[in-house]
């Protein structure tokens, strides 16, 4: 354990599960593990499981052929007790037997249906309710550690995207210029490529195009918006919008207007601010400059073990901000045959914010 | 659509919801949804679900924002309705509202309980179950094309570990032989990496180890296990037990055992055998060898779109091989402070069984 898991977090977990009345946490391969114990256990059809009952102590169910792996793991320096379960064994009653009669269970949000219909059977008379109950008010608020490593990851991206530039001409297709992204992302320091949207001409106008064989061509836009994950378990997540030669007229016009929103919201954001606010002060420039039918997504999401996780930045979220949130903040104006997107990640600290992303937020016309 | 993904499978599939008498099917994104439709759709939270239900055609639920994503995906070919819900929208009651009232609800088996509970609240009348009751019969019989595309993978993987030999020597870490093999993974073709097992000394005897920054020694003997994901969305998993300069004697002893079990294990193989007699062909001879308590896991698991599927080769299963079931053969041997395993996978035919993995057995000493 370290700064980054800290072994109190524990602790705070098994606080609240009894805070909250529940009678057991459930936590499989998954952020949420990750976040409590450190252990980066991948998600496989075998089950391994943090157990933290509301009555004794937490325990960590692992395959027997696992078990090596889980002791090597933070979750080793933890003092929890590790249960192994062997080939043909049944690992739900296991776990079952030694948690005593519960009402309610909270399960890893992330947690497989292979799992969780398996785990309603073996507490038939418990009510499952989704573990962020307990979680997402503990990890929305990032540690000085965690907002490091968001910072880090932050510096990391933007490193590939002072790079795209050099990628994008005439000729080229969306799939050639995402594999050299993907390269870049690795060799800017992720563990693995989570996203690449490369997003060129009539594709810039659909938000979650990957890439695709379309050729690049001179008056394209291209919207670029990549993400990884960092050896920390943090992840990244930026979006800039290129133009390959001159763009038509009427797509400077609106990206001026994103560039006034993005930053608009940006600098709305801050402590006791409600987050649906942040959203607003971004909508309304769009809205007020006649393209707010074309801004078709929400403005952000939190970012931390997860590319999406709460804090989520929409209409209808009063959350207010608060020191250690981290979150995107991404409008986009869609109108088509083109469209555009500006992201970056951003902290709310005690006096405002700090955002993580640095590359330039002008129109790049390559 | 195509030979891989071709368009008869989403009949197949509701055929089989009317012939487990369900009321409706429910694929979140994961290899379910992609075998079905082709759409390889990230599992992200806002909710894309293909809704097969028993009366009525089916329909693919998108968000907004992905309707672009999902028109160009082979899911736009099907002839299926796309229906899109807003950043503000209920994706759950919207399902409900056009699905009849249904008893029971089968869900993908990697569905998120984020998706599983509110899919739980919105069909409150309906048990749900698994998914693969309908699917893992059909996904688990490999068509030619299926089977041409794991051979494919088995070849791209043989041509890393064709490369191993060159990057073990002593003195480098583990995880510097993981990053090469990372890059070599996706050099060979691959579009992702799934695992990569570099197990050098003790850590060979830990079946699930993944990388550390222990430094290899002369006289070691190294575990390689790796695999990714091919551009087919088919996996490759393979491995092989080198030996660093010359290994301890009672090493050279077990791993002839080990080669000729997992010898007689494939060969076993073959269409009408219950999957258990290749579990037990490789067991019985590490057995008598005196082994036995050393080969603590299963001898292999079906592989396709997932890394582990249907058919599992385990004690108490009993289902009959049949063509096109593709499955690893892997036994290990693992005594400490070293261990051995050695893997390929393995495709049931009419006649027989084919291997897809050619890298050579015998230990190969560096």
């Amino acid at each position: 354990m370290n700064d980054l898991y800290p072994a109190e977090r524990l602790r705070q977990v098994a606080d609240g599960v009894r805070d909250h009345g529940l009678g057991a946490l459930l936590l499989t391969p998954g952020p949420d593990l990750r976040y409590v114990t450190g252990y980066e256990a991948k998600q496989l059809e075998r089950l391994t499981c943090l157990v933290v009952p509301a009555g004794g102590d937490p325990f960590l169910v692992v395959p027997r052929l696992e078990l090596k792996a889980a002791q090597a793991s933070p979750a080793g320096d933890l003092g929890v007790e590790l249960v192994t379960w062997g080939e043909t064994d049944d690992p739900f009653g296991l776990i079952a037997g030694r948690v005593r009669d519960c009402e309610s269970v909270a399960v890893a949000d992330r947690m497989w249906a292979l799992f969780t219909l398996r785990f309603a059977e073996a507490f038939p008379k418990a009510r499952q309710v989704l573990a962020s109950e307990v979680l997402s008010p503990i990890r929305v608020r990032k540690s000085e550690a965690e907002v490091a490593a968001l910072r880090e990851a932050g510096a990391a991206i933007d490193r590939v995207h002072a790079q795209v530039p050099g990628w994008l001409r005439p000729g080229v297709t969306e799939r050639e210029v995402g594999a050299k992204i993907t390269e870049a992302i690795l060799a800017a320091g992720h563990v693995s490529v989570d996203f690449t949207i490369v997003g060129s001409g009539p594709n810039a106008a659909s938000p979650h195009h990957e890439v695709s064989d379309r050729v690049i061509n001179s008056g394209d836009v291209v919207v670029v918006d990549i993400g990884g994950t960092m050896p920390s378990g943090y992840c990244s997540d930026c979006t800039r919008t290129y133009a390959v030669g001159t763009p038509p007229e009427e797509f400077a016009a609106y990206y001026r207007v994103l560039q006034s929103a993005q930053d608009a919201a940006c600098e709305a954001a801050g402590p006791g601010v409600p987050a649906e606010n942040v959203d607003a002060a971004a909508r309304d420039i769009i809205t007020a400059a006649g393209y707010g039918e074309w801004f078709i997504h929400r403005t952000g999401h939190g970012i931390g073990l997860e590319t999406h996780e709460d804090p989520y930045i929409v209409s209808g979220n009063d959350t207010p901000l608060e020191p250690g949130m981290a979150f995107s903040v991404e409008p986009g104006i869609y109108p088509g045959p083109h469209g555009a997107r500006i992201e970056d990640i951003v902290v709310c600290t005690s006096s405002g914010r700090e955002r993580l992303n640095q590359a330039p937020r002008d129109l790049v016309i390559v």
